[in-house]
């Protein structure tokens, strides 16, 4: 297989619907900032399934035309995670902060600019592809700086390695309703990894819970815990079930 | 008392702590976007506690110097969050987006660079303190668009009108160690509202998990509850009691 890049991560859910792909590779999550909550949106949006996840450490460094210095920068590019990744070091200039679609894309930019005052914020990688010098190197505040990706694929994947499951799902809006969804879990003695709420959007104030545990969808005690909470929801869709990244 | 605005929200904490303010105002949370993740770390970080809450409907507009039109504008300034809520607007338009401290500091930007290439995204409010012509208005996808404020005073309101409390907490890293906490809600019969999850920062892959529920601080109840819970918790902080907004 060959790997291809898109501008979105709505673009890699809409190519993996249209079977231009067959696997797309989305981050989720970041250990310094936290949730990267537009492709939880899309896990909920689109057909796919989480298949797999891994975790990639990331070094953020400074990139800009082969001849640029520190003193020509005024607009930078990245992603704002790498912005948000990197705030102790920015902190320290008054450059112009300017959101792009991710950091390869960012450094594509710069090269294709061709101009000293722009730089982008990105990975020693994206430099040496696109020609880049690296201003100044691992800007990150945080050194263990990881980002999570998970694999989606067009199938439910449920191996017998698979020990992993997401789910999200958005409660009737009453009292209690949440901790009656959350108790499928202890009555089964399901270990829950982690929770994230988004907001559903439409109607304020209601929210998709996406929660990861452990376990097989082909468990006995995993397929009574589903069934039931899916009843007790307004909306419950099983996202995945995969082997836990270590 | 006479508000006073500061150009950061940890700027607004930081006079709470140095007495320079006896109240500060946050956004904490909006109905299209979700949680305002800088505000939430900063409930954890600083010695302040939520005494109170409101929702505000937010609606945004694009604006710029007088006399500016749409085909003027090349960059665009405003709270990251401001095109979040106007992707769909904005998405037709090649502009530079230029994240900002706020939408009001972005409409005092434009009003100061006094360049008719430069628009910004904030309030009908904004427009008319700093004499901005509207060049386009209701930009937000969703009318419901509503921000929800916290009022953070230094010291716990418990006052008896006082039925909704927040807390934040960690858990030590093993199994089933959120369901431990999380059980002492249903053992007391407790409603739980809201859960936000974000890193703990140092630790990968660890969380400090924000939890909103019913309750006062003085209900019998509830004082086990709080007991239990901190003795469970790695970490755990009350970040107020206040009355829910309507």
């Amino acid at each position: 297989m060959e790997p291809i890049t898109h501008k979105t991560f709505e673009d890699i859910c809409i190519a993996l619907e249209d079977d231009a792909i067959v696997y797309g590779v989305l981050p989720i999550e970041n250990s310094s900032t936290g949730a990267i909550t537009d492709v939880y949106d899309l896990l909920n949006k689109y057909n796919c399934y989480i298949v797999g996840e891994t975790r990639v450490k990331v070094n953020h460094h400074l990139m800009g035309i082969p001849g640029s210095t520190l003193e020509d920068i005024q607009d930078v590019y990245s992603h704002p995670q790498g912005f948000e990744q990197s705030k102790d070091y920015l902190s320290a200039f008054d450059w112009k902060l300017i959101p792009y679609y991710n950091t390869a894309k960012s450094a594509e930019y710069v090269m294709e600019q061709n101009r000293k005052h722009i730089a982008a914020i990105g990975s020693k990688k994206a430099a040496q592809i696109y020609g880049l010098d690296i201003l100044a190197d691992h800007i990150n505040s945080n050194h263990q700086n990881t980002t999570r990706f998970v694999i989606l694929g067009k199938s439910l994947n449920s191996d017998p390695t698979c020990n992993k499951i997401s789910v999200v799902l958005s409660t009737p809006h009453k009292a209690g309703a949440l901790y009656h969804v959350l108790k499928h879990f202890a009555e089964n003695e399901i270990n829950m990894l982690k929770i994230e709420s988004r907001p559903v959007g439409h109607t304020p104030w209601e929210y998709n819970f996406y929660i990861d545990f452990e376990g097989n969808v082909n468990d006995a005690t995993i397929k009574v815990a589903l069934d039931h909470m899916s009843k007790d929801c307004h909306h419950f869709k099983l996202l995945g079930n995969y082997e836990m990244a270590k």
